[in-house]
Protein backbone atom coordinates (compact mmCIF):
# COMPACT_ATOMS: atom_id res chain seq x y z
CA UNK A 1 0.00 0.00 0.00
CA UNK A 2 1.09 3.54 -1.27
CA UNK A 3 1.47 6.37 1.20
CA UNK A 4 1.19 9.63 0.14
CA UNK A 5 0.84 12.30 1.87
CA UNK A 6 0.83 14.94 -0.65
CA UNK A 7 -1.73 16.25 -3.05
CA UNK A 8 0.73 16.28 -5.95
CA UNK A 9 2.04 12.70 -5.43
CA UNK A 10 -2.11 11.82 -4.80
CA UNK A 11 -2.71 13.60 -8.33
CA UNK A 12 0.10 11.74 -9.99
CA UNK A 13 -0.89 7.72 -8.64
CA UNK A 14 -4.38 8.69 -9.72
CA UNK A 15 -3.76 9.50 -12.73
CA UNK A 16 -2.06 5.45 -13.22
CA UNK A 17 -4.75 3.55 -11.19
CA UNK A 18 -7.44 3.16 -13.86
CA UNK A 19 -11.12 2.85 -12.29
CA UNK A 20 -10.78 4.27 -9.20
CA UNK A 21 -12.87 3.71 -5.31
CA UNK A 22 -12.89 5.95 -2.70
CA UNK A 23 -13.33 6.01 1.06
CA UNK A 24 -12.93 9.10 3.03
CA UNK A 25 -12.32 8.81 6.59
CA UNK A 26 -11.05 10.26 9.69
CA UNK A 27 -9.28 7.30 10.93
CA UNK A 28 -9.43 5.23 14.05
CA UNK A 29 -11.09 2.53 11.67
CA UNK A 30 -13.25 -0.37 12.82
CA UNK A 31 -14.67 -3.04 11.01
CA UNK A 32 -17.03 -0.49 9.72
CA UNK A 33 -14.92 1.53 8.09
CA UNK A 34 -13.38 -1.83 6.39
CA UNK A 35 -16.70 -2.62 5.32
CA UNK A 36 -16.53 0.32 3.06
CA UNK A 37 -13.41 -0.71 2.22
CA UNK A 38 -15.03 -3.93 0.72
CA UNK A 39 -18.19 -2.62 -1.07
CA UNK A 40 -15.07 0.11 -2.71
CA UNK A 41 -12.96 -3.63 -3.93
CA UNK A 42 -16.03 -4.37 -5.44
CA UNK A 43 -16.29 -1.39 -7.70
CA UNK A 44 -12.93 -0.95 -9.30
CA UNK A 45 -9.59 -1.32 -10.16
CA UNK A 46 -7.91 0.31 -7.56
CA UNK A 47 -9.24 1.30 -3.96
CA UNK A 48 -7.83 4.80 -2.03
CA UNK A 49 -8.24 5.52 1.20
CA UNK A 50 -7.94 9.06 3.31
CA UNK A 51 -7.46 9.47 6.51
CA UNK A 52 -7.78 13.23 7.66
CA UNK A 53 -9.27 14.90 10.97
CA UNK A 54 -10.79 17.87 9.10
CA UNK A 55 -11.03 20.58 12.08
CA UNK A 56 -13.46 22.53 9.87
CA UNK A 57 -16.48 20.09 10.83
CA UNK A 58 -15.74 20.29 14.45
CA UNK A 59 -17.35 23.02 16.40
CA UNK A 60 -16.44 24.83 18.99
CA UNK A 61 -15.76 22.78 21.82
CA UNK A 62 -16.24 19.67 20.29
CA UNK A 63 -13.81 16.84 20.13
CA UNK A 64 -11.20 17.56 17.39
CA UNK A 65 -8.38 17.71 19.52
CA UNK A 66 -9.13 14.39 21.79
CA UNK A 67 -10.05 12.66 18.11
CA UNK A 68 -8.48 9.48 18.49
CA UNK A 69 -5.66 9.47 15.80
CA UNK A 70 -4.28 5.46 15.50
CA UNK A 71 -2.11 6.09 12.36
CA UNK A 72 0.23 2.34 12.21
CA UNK A 73 -2.88 0.25 13.58
CA UNK A 74 -5.10 1.95 10.57
CA UNK A 75 -2.26 1.47 8.18
CA UNK A 76 -2.42 -2.24 9.13
CA UNK A 77 -5.70 -2.53 8.75
CA UNK A 78 -6.27 -1.54 5.38
CA UNK A 79 -2.89 -3.30 4.34
CA UNK A 80 -4.78 -6.31 5.55
CA UNK A 81 -7.96 -5.06 3.35
CA UNK A 82 -6.07 -5.11 0.46
CA UNK A 83 -6.17 -0.87 -0.27
CA UNK A 84 -3.51 0.34 -2.73
CA UNK A 85 -3.35 3.69 -1.45
CA UNK A 86 -3.88 5.82 1.67
CA UNK A 87 -4.35 9.52 1.13
CA UNK A 88 -2.92 10.98 4.51
CA UNK A 89 -2.13 14.90 4.46
CA UNK A 90 -1.30 17.15 7.09
CA UNK A 91 -3.40 19.83 7.32
CA UNK A 92 -0.99 22.19 6.29
CA UNK A 93 -1.36 20.51 2.50
CA UNK A 94 -5.15 20.59 2.59
CA UNK A 95 -4.97 23.93 4.19
CA UNK A 96 -2.44 25.91 3.23
CA UNK A 97 -3.21 29.21 4.20
CA UNK A 98 -4.67 27.73 7.31
CA UNK A 99 -8.08 29.62 6.97
CA UNK A 100 -10.64 28.22 3.93
CA UNK A 101 -11.73 30.68 1.88
CA UNK A 102 -14.31 29.13 -0.01
CA UNK A 103 -17.12 26.74 1.02
CA UNK A 104 -19.38 24.81 -0.60
CA UNK A 105 -22.66 25.52 1.13
CA UNK A 106 -25.33 22.91 1.72
CA UNK A 107 -29.19 24.09 1.65
CA UNK A 108 -31.07 24.22 4.45
CA UNK A 109 -31.13 20.55 5.42
CA UNK A 110 -27.53 21.67 7.51
CA UNK A 111 -29.22 23.42 9.95
CA UNK A 112 -31.36 20.49 10.76
CA UNK A 113 -31.21 17.11 12.82
CA UNK A 114 -27.08 16.67 13.74
CA UNK A 115 -26.74 20.63 12.26
CA UNK A 116 -29.00 21.98 14.33
CA UNK A 117 -26.74 20.47 17.32
CA UNK A 118 -23.33 21.08 15.36
CA UNK A 119 -23.40 24.90 13.16
CA UNK A 120 -21.17 24.13 10.40
CA UNK A 121 -20.32 20.85 10.63
CA UNK A 122 -22.21 19.96 7.65
CA UNK A 123 -20.24 22.86 5.40
CA UNK A 124 -17.14 21.47 6.59
CA UNK A 125 -17.55 18.13 5.48
CA UNK A 126 -18.93 19.47 2.21
CA UNK A 127 -16.20 21.51 1.78
CA UNK A 128 -13.59 18.55 2.84
CA UNK A 129 -15.16 16.21 0.50
CA UNK A 130 -15.14 18.47 -2.49
CA UNK A 131 -11.50 19.34 -2.12
CA UNK A 132 -10.74 15.36 -1.47
CA UNK A 133 -12.74 14.76 -4.44
CA UNK A 134 -10.71 17.05 -6.52
CA UNK A 135 -7.38 15.24 -5.17
CA UNK A 136 -8.71 12.17 -5.49
CA UNK A 137 -10.23 12.16 -8.46
CA UNK A 138 -12.51 8.30 -7.76
CA UNK A 139 -14.91 7.35 -10.02
CA UNK A 140 -16.93 5.70 -7.10
CA UNK A 141 -16.86 6.90 -3.36
CA UNK A 142 -18.08 5.05 -0.31
CA UNK A 143 -19.81 6.43 2.60
CA UNK A 144 -21.54 4.69 5.43
CA UNK A 145 -25.21 4.50 6.25
CA UNK A 146 -24.61 5.19 9.83
CA UNK A 147 -24.04 9.39 9.08
CA UNK A 148 -26.98 8.79 7.69
CA UNK A 149 -27.41 12.78 6.85
CA UNK A 150 -23.76 13.14 6.00
CA UNK A 151 -24.53 10.41 3.25
CA UNK A 152 -27.73 12.64 1.88
CA UNK A 153 -25.62 15.47 2.28
CA UNK A 154 -22.95 14.54 0.04
CA UNK A 155 -25.37 12.35 -2.74
CA UNK A 156 -27.33 16.06 -3.18
CA UNK A 157 -24.38 18.01 -3.59
CA UNK A 158 -22.85 15.69 -6.21
CA UNK A 159 -26.12 15.63 -7.92
CA UNK A 160 -26.03 19.19 -7.87
CA UNK A 161 -22.86 20.60 -8.66
CA UNK A 162 -22.79 17.49 -11.11
CA UNK A 163 -19.57 16.08 -9.97
CA UNK A 164 -18.58 13.73 -11.83
CA UNK A 165 -18.76 10.95 -9.48
CA UNK A 166 -20.69 7.75 -8.38
CA UNK A 167 -22.24 7.87 -4.65
CA UNK A 168 -22.22 4.07 -2.95
CA UNK A 169 -23.85 3.87 0.13
CA UNK A 170 -22.98 1.50 2.83
CA UNK A 171 -25.13 -0.50 5.50
CA UNK A 172 -24.45 0.40 8.83
CA UNK A 173 -21.83 -1.94 10.73
CA UNK A 174 -23.04 -3.46 14.28
CA UNK A 175 -21.81 -4.87 17.23
CA UNK A 176 -23.31 -7.93 18.10
CA UNK A 177 -25.43 -6.10 20.79
CA UNK A 178 -26.67 -3.50 17.81
CA UNK A 179 -24.51 -0.91 18.89
CA UNK A 180 -23.26 0.87 15.80
CA UNK A 181 -19.73 0.71 15.31
CA UNK A 182 -18.23 4.21 15.54
CA UNK A 183 -14.89 5.94 16.62
CA UNK A 184 -16.92 7.29 19.14
CA UNK A 185 -17.84 4.34 20.71
CA UNK A 186 -14.19 3.87 22.20
CA UNK A 187 -14.83 7.15 24.87
CA UNK A 188 -17.26 5.22 26.31
CA UNK A 189 -16.54 3.77 29.83
CA UNK A 190 -17.32 -0.05 30.60
CA UNK A 191 -20.75 1.46 31.99
CA UNK A 192 -21.81 3.84 28.89
CA UNK A 193 -20.95 0.76 26.89
CA UNK A 194 -23.21 -2.04 28.24
CA UNK A 195 -26.07 1.33 28.12
CA UNK A 196 -25.05 2.00 24.45
CA UNK A 197 -26.88 -0.33 22.35
CA UNK A 198 -30.12 0.96 24.20
CA UNK A 199 -30.39 3.55 21.13
CA UNK A 200 -30.39 1.13 18.06
CA UNK A 201 -33.23 -0.67 20.43
CA UNK A 202 -35.47 2.50 20.85
CA UNK A 203 -34.82 2.53 16.55
CA UNK A 204 -36.02 -0.72 15.74
CA UNK A 205 -39.13 -0.17 18.44
CA UNK A 206 -40.15 2.77 16.63
CA UNK A 207 -39.05 0.81 13.04
CA UNK A 208 -41.99 -2.04 14.07
CA UNK A 209 -44.75 0.60 15.51
CA UNK A 210 -44.06 2.10 12.03
CA UNK A 211 -44.27 -1.17 10.04
CA UNK A 212 -47.58 -2.38 11.86
CA UNK A 213 -49.07 0.44 10.92
CA UNK A 214 -48.79 3.77 13.40
CA UNK A 215 -48.76 7.59 11.41
CA UNK A 216 -48.12 9.41 14.97
CA UNK A 217 -44.91 9.85 14.37
CA UNK A 218 -44.21 12.59 17.35
CA UNK A 219 -45.53 10.40 19.77
CA UNK A 220 -43.45 7.65 18.80
CA UNK A 221 -40.51 9.65 18.66
CA UNK A 222 -41.53 11.71 22.36
CA UNK A 223 -41.40 7.27 23.85
CA UNK A 224 -38.13 6.60 22.34
CA UNK A 225 -36.69 10.33 23.54
CA UNK A 226 -38.70 9.62 26.82
CA UNK A 227 -37.20 5.77 27.21
CA UNK A 228 -33.62 7.73 26.66
CA UNK A 229 -33.93 10.23 29.02
CA UNK A 230 -35.43 7.81 31.59
CA UNK A 231 -32.15 5.92 31.45
CA UNK A 232 -29.87 8.77 31.68
CA UNK A 233 -29.09 10.14 28.18
CA UNK A 234 -29.23 13.25 26.61
CA UNK A 235 -31.23 13.16 23.89
CA UNK A 236 -30.35 15.70 20.84
CA UNK A 237 -32.81 13.86 18.86
CA UNK A 238 -35.27 11.35 18.30
CA UNK A 239 -37.12 12.08 14.15
CA UNK A 240 -38.71 10.19 11.55
CA UNK A 241 -38.41 11.95 7.99
CA UNK A 242 -38.74 10.97 4.56
CA UNK A 243 -35.97 8.43 3.62
CA UNK A 244 -34.99 10.08 0.16
CA UNK A 245 -35.24 13.63 0.83
CA UNK A 246 -34.70 13.98 4.76
CA UNK A 247 -37.29 16.29 5.01
CA UNK A 248 -40.44 15.99 7.60
CA UNK A 249 -42.39 13.50 6.79
CA UNK A 250 -46.30 13.40 6.25
CA UNK A 251 -48.67 10.70 7.41
CA UNK A 252 -49.02 7.54 4.66
CA UNK A 253 -45.08 8.17 3.93
CA UNK A 254 -43.70 4.82 2.75
CA UNK A 255 -40.07 5.55 2.33
CA UNK A 256 -38.93 6.85 5.86
CA UNK A 257 -35.76 7.17 8.28
CA UNK A 258 -35.50 7.40 11.64
CA UNK A 259 -32.84 8.77 13.30
CA UNK A 260 -31.04 9.51 16.85
CA UNK A 261 -28.68 11.49 18.34
CA UNK A 262 -27.97 11.59 21.99
CA UNK A 263 -24.95 11.59 24.72
CA UNK A 264 -24.36 9.15 27.10
CA UNK A 265 -21.80 10.90 29.62
CA UNK A 266 -19.12 12.82 27.58
CA UNK A 267 -20.05 10.91 24.31
CA UNK A 268 -22.17 11.82 21.56
CA UNK A 269 -23.90 8.77 19.48
CA UNK A 270 -26.04 8.61 16.44
CA UNK A 271 -27.87 5.99 14.95
CA UNK A 272 -30.62 5.45 12.46
CA UNK A 273 -32.81 2.57 10.46
CA UNK A 274 -34.56 2.81 6.93
CA UNK A 275 -38.08 1.89 7.42
CA UNK A 276 -39.87 1.42 4.18
CA UNK A 277 -43.52 0.28 4.57
CA UNK B 1 -17.97 20.79 -34.34
CA UNK B 2 -20.02 18.88 -32.43
CA UNK B 3 -22.71 20.50 -30.11
CA UNK B 4 -23.80 19.10 -27.37
CA UNK B 5 -27.00 19.61 -25.25
CA UNK B 6 -26.87 17.03 -22.27
CA UNK B 7 -24.68 16.50 -19.21
CA UNK B 8 -24.67 12.95 -20.26
CA UNK B 9 -23.28 13.35 -23.63
CA UNK B 10 -20.50 16.12 -22.61
CA UNK B 11 -18.83 13.34 -20.45
CA UNK B 12 -19.14 10.72 -22.76
CA UNK B 13 -17.48 13.19 -25.67
CA UNK B 14 -14.92 14.63 -22.59
CA UNK B 15 -13.93 10.91 -22.02
CA UNK B 16 -12.34 10.61 -25.62
CA UNK B 17 -10.67 14.15 -25.92
CA UNK B 18 -7.81 13.85 -25.03
CA UNK B 19 -5.93 16.88 -23.52
CA UNK B 20 -8.98 19.71 -23.08
CA UNK B 21 -9.03 23.21 -23.14
CA UNK B 22 -12.29 24.79 -22.03
CA UNK B 23 -13.59 28.36 -22.31
CA UNK B 24 -16.90 29.16 -20.27
CA UNK B 25 -19.02 32.07 -22.04
CA UNK B 26 -22.56 33.51 -22.02
CA UNK B 27 -22.77 33.81 -25.90
CA UNK B 28 -23.07 36.74 -28.05
CA UNK B 29 -19.49 36.19 -28.99
CA UNK B 30 -16.79 38.47 -30.03
CA UNK B 31 -13.23 39.20 -31.12
CA UNK B 32 -12.25 38.84 -26.86
CA UNK B 33 -13.73 35.29 -26.71
CA UNK B 34 -11.93 34.82 -30.06
CA UNK B 35 -8.67 35.10 -28.52
CA UNK B 36 -9.77 33.10 -25.43
CA UNK B 37 -10.23 30.56 -27.88
CA UNK B 38 -7.27 30.86 -29.74
CA UNK B 39 -4.87 30.64 -26.88
CA UNK B 40 -7.16 27.32 -25.34
CA UNK B 41 -6.05 25.41 -29.05
CA UNK B 42 -2.32 26.33 -27.80
CA UNK B 43 -3.07 24.44 -24.83
CA UNK B 44 -4.67 21.24 -25.45
CA UNK B 45 -5.53 18.40 -27.83
CA UNK B 46 -9.02 19.76 -28.01
CA UNK B 47 -11.30 22.70 -27.13
CA UNK B 48 -14.51 22.42 -25.65
CA UNK B 49 -16.70 26.08 -25.64
CA UNK B 50 -20.02 26.66 -23.41
CA UNK B 51 -22.97 28.77 -24.00
CA UNK B 52 -24.90 29.29 -21.07
CA UNK B 53 -26.60 32.44 -19.84
CA UNK B 54 -26.44 31.72 -16.08
CA UNK B 55 -29.32 33.36 -14.19
CA UNK B 56 -27.81 32.75 -10.86
CA UNK B 57 -25.11 35.25 -11.57
CA UNK B 58 -27.31 37.98 -12.66
CA UNK B 59 -29.44 40.38 -9.98
CA UNK B 60 -32.80 41.24 -9.57
CA UNK B 61 -33.55 43.74 -12.33
CA UNK B 62 -30.28 43.08 -14.36
CA UNK B 63 -30.34 42.09 -17.78
CA UNK B 64 -30.66 38.54 -17.57
CA UNK B 65 -33.79 38.63 -19.95
CA UNK B 66 -32.31 41.33 -22.20
CA UNK B 67 -28.79 39.51 -22.19
CA UNK B 68 -27.95 39.00 -26.41
CA UNK B 69 -28.61 35.08 -27.66
CA UNK B 70 -27.23 34.95 -31.09
CA UNK B 71 -26.45 31.23 -31.22
CA UNK B 72 -26.50 30.57 -35.42
CA UNK B 73 -23.94 33.55 -35.73
CA UNK B 74 -21.71 32.23 -32.13
CA UNK B 75 -21.82 28.88 -33.85
CA UNK B 76 -20.13 29.93 -37.02
CA UNK B 77 -17.52 31.44 -35.42
CA UNK B 78 -16.92 28.88 -32.96
CA UNK B 79 -16.69 26.46 -36.23
CA UNK B 80 -14.38 28.77 -37.96
CA UNK B 81 -12.27 29.04 -34.74
CA UNK B 82 -11.58 25.41 -35.02
CA UNK B 83 -14.08 24.57 -31.55
CA UNK B 84 -14.25 20.82 -31.26
CA UNK B 85 -17.12 20.78 -29.28
CA UNK B 86 -19.45 23.20 -27.96
CA UNK B 87 -21.45 22.68 -24.62
CA UNK B 88 -24.89 24.40 -25.38
CA UNK B 89 -27.16 23.21 -22.06
CA UNK B 90 -31.00 24.44 -21.52
CA UNK B 91 -31.30 25.87 -18.01
CA UNK B 92 -33.85 22.57 -17.11
CA UNK B 93 -30.28 20.55 -17.98
CA UNK B 94 -28.48 22.64 -15.50
CA UNK B 95 -30.95 23.24 -13.21
CA UNK B 96 -32.91 20.12 -13.28
CA UNK B 97 -34.78 21.20 -9.73
CA UNK B 98 -34.89 25.38 -10.73
CA UNK B 99 -33.13 26.17 -7.60
CA UNK B 100 -29.89 25.11 -6.62
CA UNK B 101 -29.39 23.90 -3.78
CA UNK B 102 -25.59 23.84 -3.12
CA UNK B 103 -23.49 26.86 -3.90
CA UNK B 104 -19.86 27.21 -3.74
CA UNK B 105 -19.39 30.77 -1.98
CA UNK B 106 -16.48 32.66 -2.13
CA UNK B 107 -14.70 34.88 0.57
CA UNK B 108 -15.68 38.46 1.36
CA UNK B 109 -14.16 39.65 -2.28
CA UNK B 110 -17.50 38.86 -3.44
CA UNK B 111 -18.74 41.72 -1.65
CA UNK B 112 -16.40 44.19 -2.83
CA UNK B 113 -15.69 46.14 -6.26
CA UNK B 114 -18.59 44.51 -8.70
CA UNK B 115 -19.75 42.62 -5.84
CA UNK B 116 -20.85 45.53 -4.02
CA UNK B 117 -22.81 46.29 -6.89
CA UNK B 118 -23.79 43.29 -7.95
CA UNK B 119 -24.94 41.17 -4.51
CA UNK B 120 -24.84 37.15 -5.20
CA UNK B 121 -22.68 37.45 -8.93
CA UNK B 122 -19.82 35.84 -7.66
CA UNK B 123 -21.38 33.50 -5.78
CA UNK B 124 -23.30 32.07 -9.03
CA UNK B 125 -20.19 32.43 -11.11
CA UNK B 126 -18.39 30.35 -8.58
CA UNK B 127 -21.28 28.15 -8.24
CA UNK B 128 -21.96 27.95 -12.63
CA UNK B 129 -18.32 27.68 -13.08
CA UNK B 130 -17.75 24.61 -10.53
CA UNK B 131 -20.92 22.84 -12.18
CA UNK B 132 -19.18 23.29 -15.73
CA UNK B 133 -15.68 22.10 -14.93
CA UNK B 134 -17.10 19.22 -13.34
CA UNK B 135 -19.16 18.27 -16.38
CA UNK B 136 -16.54 19.00 -19.44
CA UNK B 137 -13.49 18.45 -16.61
CA UNK B 138 -11.09 20.15 -18.44
CA UNK B 139 -7.15 20.35 -18.14
CA UNK B 140 -7.19 23.51 -18.75
CA UNK B 141 -9.84 26.79 -18.69
CA UNK B 142 -8.96 30.12 -19.85
CA UNK B 143 -10.89 33.42 -18.50
CA UNK B 144 -10.23 36.75 -19.79
CA UNK B 145 -8.60 39.90 -17.70
CA UNK B 146 -11.38 42.06 -18.93
CA UNK B 147 -13.37 40.40 -15.94
CA UNK B 148 -10.56 40.34 -13.73
CA UNK B 149 -12.17 39.76 -10.28
CA UNK B 150 -13.79 36.73 -11.85
CA UNK B 151 -10.59 35.45 -13.13
CA UNK B 152 -9.48 36.21 -9.68
CA UNK B 153 -12.25 34.36 -7.80
CA UNK B 154 -11.88 31.80 -10.20
CA UNK B 155 -8.22 30.97 -9.42
CA UNK B 156 -8.64 31.46 -5.80
CA UNK B 157 -11.28 28.81 -5.83
CA UNK B 158 -9.35 26.53 -8.26
CA UNK B 159 -6.19 26.96 -5.83
CA UNK B 160 -8.63 26.98 -2.42
CA UNK B 161 -10.68 23.63 -3.69
CA UNK B 162 -7.72 21.68 -5.13
CA UNK B 163 -10.07 21.48 -8.69
CA UNK B 164 -7.16 19.85 -10.46
CA UNK B 165 -7.63 22.59 -13.28
CA UNK B 166 -4.96 25.04 -14.61
CA UNK B 167 -6.38 28.21 -15.05
CA UNK B 168 -4.83 30.29 -18.06
CA UNK B 169 -5.90 34.06 -18.07
CA UNK B 170 -6.04 36.13 -21.42
CA UNK B 171 -5.52 39.55 -22.33
CA UNK B 172 -8.68 41.96 -22.91
CA UNK B 173 -9.40 42.68 -26.36
CA UNK B 174 -10.01 45.84 -27.25
CA UNK B 175 -11.38 47.92 -30.30
CA UNK B 176 -9.21 50.66 -31.98
CA UNK B 177 -9.91 53.19 -29.83
CA UNK B 178 -9.04 51.16 -26.72
CA UNK B 179 -12.47 50.10 -25.33
CA UNK B 180 -12.71 46.86 -24.20
CA UNK B 181 -14.73 43.99 -26.25
CA UNK B 182 -17.97 43.52 -24.06
CA UNK B 183 -21.06 41.79 -25.19
CA UNK B 184 -23.05 45.00 -23.45
CA UNK B 185 -20.83 47.00 -25.63
CA UNK B 186 -24.35 45.93 -28.17
CA UNK B 187 -26.50 47.88 -25.70
CA UNK B 188 -25.12 51.17 -26.63
CA UNK B 189 -26.35 53.50 -28.85
CA UNK B 190 -23.81 55.53 -31.10
CA UNK B 191 -23.53 58.76 -28.94
CA UNK B 192 -22.62 56.43 -26.55
CA UNK B 193 -20.53 54.43 -28.03
CA UNK B 194 -18.49 57.74 -29.49
CA UNK B 195 -17.67 58.54 -25.40
CA UNK B 196 -17.26 54.81 -24.26
CA UNK B 197 -13.40 54.81 -24.88
CA UNK B 198 -13.42 57.48 -21.85
CA UNK B 199 -13.03 54.64 -19.42
CA UNK B 200 -10.01 52.76 -20.80
CA UNK B 201 -8.65 56.34 -21.51
CA UNK B 202 -8.93 57.14 -17.57
CA UNK B 203 -7.18 54.14 -16.33
CA UNK B 204 -4.20 54.76 -18.47
CA UNK B 205 -4.38 58.60 -17.44
CA UNK B 206 -4.11 56.94 -13.73
CA UNK B 207 -1.79 54.04 -14.89
CA UNK B 208 0.81 56.55 -15.74
CA UNK B 209 0.31 58.58 -12.78
CA UNK B 210 1.18 54.87 -11.04
CA UNK B 211 4.18 54.35 -13.27
CA UNK B 212 5.29 58.11 -12.66
CA UNK B 213 5.51 57.19 -8.97
CA UNK B 214 2.23 58.40 -7.63
CA UNK B 215 1.10 56.45 -4.55
CA UNK B 216 -1.92 59.05 -4.16
CA UNK B 217 -4.49 56.40 -5.28
CA UNK B 218 -7.58 58.23 -3.53
CA UNK B 219 -6.66 61.51 -5.04
CA UNK B 220 -6.27 59.16 -8.46
CA UNK B 221 -9.50 57.47 -8.02
CA UNK B 222 -11.51 60.82 -7.35
CA UNK B 223 -9.63 62.48 -9.94
CA UNK B 224 -10.93 59.54 -12.72
CA UNK B 225 -14.07 59.16 -11.08
CA UNK B 226 -14.64 62.81 -11.27
CA UNK B 227 -13.95 63.30 -15.03
CA UNK B 228 -16.34 60.23 -15.79
CA UNK B 229 -19.05 61.78 -13.63
CA UNK B 230 -18.31 65.37 -15.43
CA UNK B 231 -18.87 63.55 -18.57
CA UNK B 232 -22.31 61.66 -17.83
CA UNK B 233 -21.57 58.72 -16.41
CA UNK B 234 -22.64 57.36 -12.97
CA UNK B 235 -19.61 55.70 -11.56
CA UNK B 236 -19.67 52.75 -9.88
CA UNK B 237 -16.32 52.89 -8.44
CA UNK B 238 -12.59 52.89 -9.10
CA UNK B 239 -10.27 51.59 -7.49
CA UNK B 240 -6.55 51.03 -7.12
CA UNK B 241 -6.07 47.18 -6.13
CA UNK B 242 -3.23 44.73 -5.34
CA UNK B 243 -2.72 42.90 -8.69
CA UNK B 244 -2.27 39.18 -7.10
CA UNK B 245 -4.65 39.51 -4.31
CA UNK B 246 -7.33 41.64 -5.17
CA UNK B 247 -6.99 43.40 -1.47
CA UNK B 248 -6.53 47.15 -0.75
CA UNK B 249 -3.24 48.77 -2.20
CA UNK B 250 -0.79 50.11 -0.08
CA UNK B 251 1.51 52.36 -0.82
CA UNK B 252 4.51 51.47 -2.31
CA UNK B 253 2.84 48.52 -3.13
CA UNK B 254 4.47 47.17 -6.98
CA UNK B 255 2.23 44.99 -8.43
CA UNK B 256 -1.42 46.79 -8.99
CA UNK B 257 -4.57 46.89 -10.62
CA UNK B 258 -6.63 49.45 -11.47
CA UNK B 259 -10.86 48.19 -11.83
CA UNK B 260 -13.11 50.53 -12.76
CA UNK B 261 -17.36 49.79 -13.42
CA UNK B 262 -19.27 52.84 -14.26
CA UNK B 263 -22.42 53.27 -16.30
CA UNK B 264 -23.40 55.06 -19.17
CA UNK B 265 -27.00 55.49 -20.05
CA UNK B 266 -28.69 52.04 -19.08
CA UNK B 267 -25.29 50.36 -20.11
CA UNK B 268 -22.61 48.81 -17.11
CA UNK B 269 -19.52 48.71 -18.49
CA UNK B 270 -16.34 47.47 -16.47
CA UNK B 271 -12.32 47.56 -17.48
CA UNK B 272 -8.98 47.53 -15.63
CA UNK B 273 -5.57 47.84 -16.48
CA UNK B 274 -2.31 45.55 -14.77
CA UNK B 275 0.05 47.72 -13.18
CA UNK B 276 3.51 46.54 -12.61
CA UNK B 277 6.65 48.87 -11.55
Amino acid sequence: MEIIRTVAEMRAWRKLAGKLAFVPTMGNLHEGHLALVTAARGQADKVAVSIFVNRLQFGQGEDFDAYPRTFDADCDKLRAAGVDALFFPNERELYPRVKQDFNVEPPHIQDELCGAFRPGHFRGVATVVTKLFNIVQPDVACFGKKDFQQLHVIKAMVDDLNSPIEILPVDTGRAEDGLALSSRNGYLCAEERAEAPRLYRNLCALRDSLLAGSHDYAGLEAAASADLAAAGWVVDYVEVRQADTLEIAHAGEKRLVVLAAARLGRTRLIDNIEVFR
